[in-house]
Order: C-alpha cells, then sequence, then structure tokens
C-alpha cells in the first residue's frame, strides 16, 4: 500500500536535505486551517481555529485572509467559516481518480440490490478513508461521508487492508498506530489482530463484529486491480439486531464478492 | 448572496494594503495545483501541471514536494496523482456546516418520492456548485457530484439564485459572466435572461428545458433560512422524453415546495 509511506512530513524524512528546503509551511498551514473545522461548530473564531492547529494567530489569520479571498473561507463579524467552493478540491479528486469513477456504480448496486449500505476505502497512514458511500436510509443522513476516516485495526475493511501489507509495513503499522477499545468488544492486543489478519487474508474477507459501535456489523472484501495487487477495500454494513453472522456470509459476501470480480478489470 | 463577493483575490481589491501584504500566495498556488487535476487524466507531469495553472515549474514543483509529504498528492516516477485524503478537506466543509448537514435528508426524501435525482447548490461567483446530491439510477453514476459546478445562467438552481440577487449585485454578475449557449434552447440575451428572472422571482420557481444538455429538464425553488433570506436552491431533474412540463409543476414541485418549507425553520 503505497499511501502508508506518505504521512510523514518532509522535515522528518532523513537525507532529503533539498525537498526539506523546498517545502512549503504555508501551504502546509493553510490546509491545517481547513482541516480544524472537521467536525466542529459551523462558525470558528481565530482563537479557536489558533488552539486547534496549535499554531500563532498571527500565523493562521494570514491563512484566513488568504482563504477568504480565494473564497474558500467565510468571515462574518469575529467568526470564520468554510465556504462550499473547498467541495471542489475533493471534485478534483473525485473527477480525476480512476477507483472512485469505477467504485461508484458497483457500490449504488450492492447497496441497493442489498438495501444496506455499502463503501469503497483506501488505507492512509493508520486511518482509512471512505472513497465512495451509498448510504442506506436506515442509517443517519451525514454518518460516514465521502472523505471521512476511521481507525483501520477495527473496521473490516481496514483489516482487508493490512491483511495484504507486506511485513515491514504491517511492522510500521503497529509502530504507529495507537489501539484503542471503542466498544466491549474491540480487538485491541496486537498479537490477537496479527492472527485475525492472517485468518483474514487466507478467507479473503473480514466479518466484523461491533467493533467500532455497538450493533454495527460489516463485511469486508479487497478489491484487486487487473495485476492482482489490493488497492482498496468494499463493505457492507448491517445491524447485529436484524442480520446474523450466517446471513452475512451467505447473502452480503456474494454480491461483494461478485463486485470485487466485476472491478477488478477495470482498476490498475 | 454573500459569496459573490469573494473570488476576487485580496490583491485586486483596493484600500486593503495590509491584507495584500499578508496575503500567502504559496498557499493560493497549493490549492491551484490541487484543482488542476478536475476533469483531468488520473496522473498529470510536473508540465502538464505548471501549464494548466499557467506558473512556473520550480513554482508547481515546491507545492508538490509539499503536497506529496502532507499525503495530498502520491508521486509515481514522474508522474503525479491527487491522494484520496484530498477528500478530508471536503469532509471538514461537510462535517461543520449546517447546510448540507440540514439538506442531506430532505434531498434523500424527495429523491426516493420521486424517483429522481434531487441536488441542493448555493451560487459562488457565476456559477452553482453542488453542495448535496442525490444520484437517481437512471443518470450516469458521477455525473455532477458534490462539489461539481455550473453556470448559473442556463441552469433552474442557478436561476433561482441569480432571481433572488440584488440590482448592484446582478449587474456585477451579468459584468462577469460570459453567457455561452450549451444547447440549441439555451437563453443567452441578458435582456431576454433579466425578463426570465423576474418572472422566477415571481412565481417562487424556475423550469429549466435542455438549456445545458439535450433532454434535460431541470425545476428549482430557493431554499430560504428562517429570516426568509434565500440561502440555497434546491432541484429535481428529469428527462424530456419522458416528463411533460405540466407534470414537472404537478408532481414535482410540490415535493420540492414541502422540503423547502420544512428546511425553513432549520436553516439559520
Amino acid at each position: 500500500m503505497r499511501t502508508l509511506a506518505h504521512p510523514a512530513p518532509a522535515s522528518q524524512r532523513t537525507g532529503e536535505a533539498r525537498e526539506q528546503r523546498e517545502y512549503v509551511t504555508a501551504l502546509a498551514r493553510g490546509l491545517e486551517v481547513i482541516r480544524a473545522f472537521a467536525g466542529q461548530d459551523e462558525e470558528l473564531t481565530l482563537a479557536d481555529i489558533a488552539k486547534i492547529v496549535d499554531l500563532p494567530r498571527a500565523t493562521v489569520r494570514r491563512s484566513l485572509i488568504t482563504l477568504d479571498a480565494l473564497g474558500y473561507v467565510e468571515e462574518k463579524g469575529r467568526f470564520f467559516r468554510l465556504a462550499p467552493k473547498v467541495l471542489t478540491l475533493a471534485q478534483a479528486y473525485l473527477s480525476s481518480n480512476l477507483l472512485p469513477r469505477v467504485a461508484h456504480p458497483f457500490v449504488q448496486q450492492v447497496s441497493s440490490g442489498l438495501g444496506e449500505s455499502c463503501s469503497v476505502s483506501i488505507l492512509h497512514g493508520t486511518e482509512i478513508i471512505y472513497v465512495v458511500r451509498s448510504i442506506n436510509k436506515r442509517l443517519s443522513a451525514l454518518l460516514g461521508d465521502v472523505g471521512s476516516r476511521r481507525p483501520a485495526y477495527c473496521t473490516s475493511m481496514g483489516r482487508v487492508l493490512l491483511a495484504h501489507l507486506g511485513d515491514r509495513e504491517l511492522d510500521a503499522y503497529f509502530a504507529a498506530v495507537e489501539l484503542k477499545a471503542l466498544t466491549p468488544y474491540t480487538v485491541t492486543d496486537e498479537s490477537e489482530l496479527r492472527l485475525l489478519l492472517a485468518k483474514i487474508r487466507k478467507q479473503d474477507y473480514c466479518l466484523s463484529d461491533q467493533q467500532t459501535e455497538m450493533d454495527l456489523r460489516t463485511i469486508a472484501v479487497p478489491l484487486r486491480n487487473s495485476t492482482g495487487l489490493v488497492v482498496a477495500a468494499m463493505h457492507v454494513t448491517t445491524q447485529a439486531s436484524r442480520t446474523t453472522k450466517r446471513q452475512m456470509i451467505d447473502r452480503l459476501l456474494p454480491a461483494l464478492r461478485k463486485a470485487a470480480v466485476e472491478m477488478r478489470g477495470l482498476l490498475v
């Protein structure tokens, strides 16, 4: 998974003095300011944002002035909020990248065929990022938008992706991640997780039972490209209270596997 | 519409010397590099990007090194492509802003109730930006993602939003926009458009017939906040070949109006 190598900022890399010198701190800070709004109130003051990104107010102010002038942020008195133009950045990814374009119709098909939510995600650092998502009406409306993140170790898609990392990449993952229990059932023991990943790799799917929230069950399969490399994962979510594990394997898994096979020739 | 004031960069404003000095060019350039990928091939070379953003290669290279180090861009040999982390920027907007959170369940409801695609957009400069979108299976899958843009003058949502601009704002709009025919039916005459907008304002909806593409008909209503200000527009799309204008007004418009009324108390 090539994305695992990316999260470290250039300043932490060794032997890349020239790249360090060329690293544009102002750009990095501006992007952090945009991300500071995630999950917060709609409107934040300069002081709020400075606290979230842990930078001096004068620095944050310059970012905000720039983002305001470009239309990414709106100022209203002493409050700032993100403007919808921020969505055009995501659109640049969605309209240029193959994975969301290929996966979108399959996600819709699986979701409407099963009457359950279906998503595709990729591994990024220690987290998965949702790339395509079709939300079933039974679940709350904005739960898990495209672009939202989850820890990899406790989600079925995350486990499928971890199961296909090389040994060194997996060691790096466990060195970087903090394993926390999100429910009483969450597996947080590294050796137990490693055994699970070996099993998932062998059976080529992962059923996750209430590992991230109570009553939530998900089942995921790897998505391979035409050369056989695992490039993403696809899952379907359901509720423990209405779907047994047996039903998930008998009814949901075949639909996921069918979609994964059909997508394989389409992904490079 | 406050967003109309934003697209001009700080450097073009008058009497804002201090803000001009504080404008962070490196941030602006980095965001332009991200947007350069929109609608392009998945992978671009440094030369491709420099050409699209019209900046020297050395400048673009510094942006790419930074974006790569932060995980927003992936480098593969001499090619660059956007990484899914770009989606987390949009997620910051979607998770913090009231409009997408409020509109999402209504868009889903209208869409599933009518069996047609439904969207919400806002006016930004001379364009509308899709903020929420529910796509009906009959239409091609990625047509019009969230964050994608359309010209305002020829779309039903755009016309609804233009119809509620003040006189000075509307004059500024017509001074800035280039009116082009996208189909043989597109109205591109300013005085004809102004008459249409007056009519739309009075009837409080806009039916647009094949103005952006052949066979596409859409009908839109304004979305008002609790103080009565128009903050967004909502539309439903259908095909001229299967839905008459009469049917649109009798069947689609009431569903849109009902949603708009219900949303009114929820938007500030």
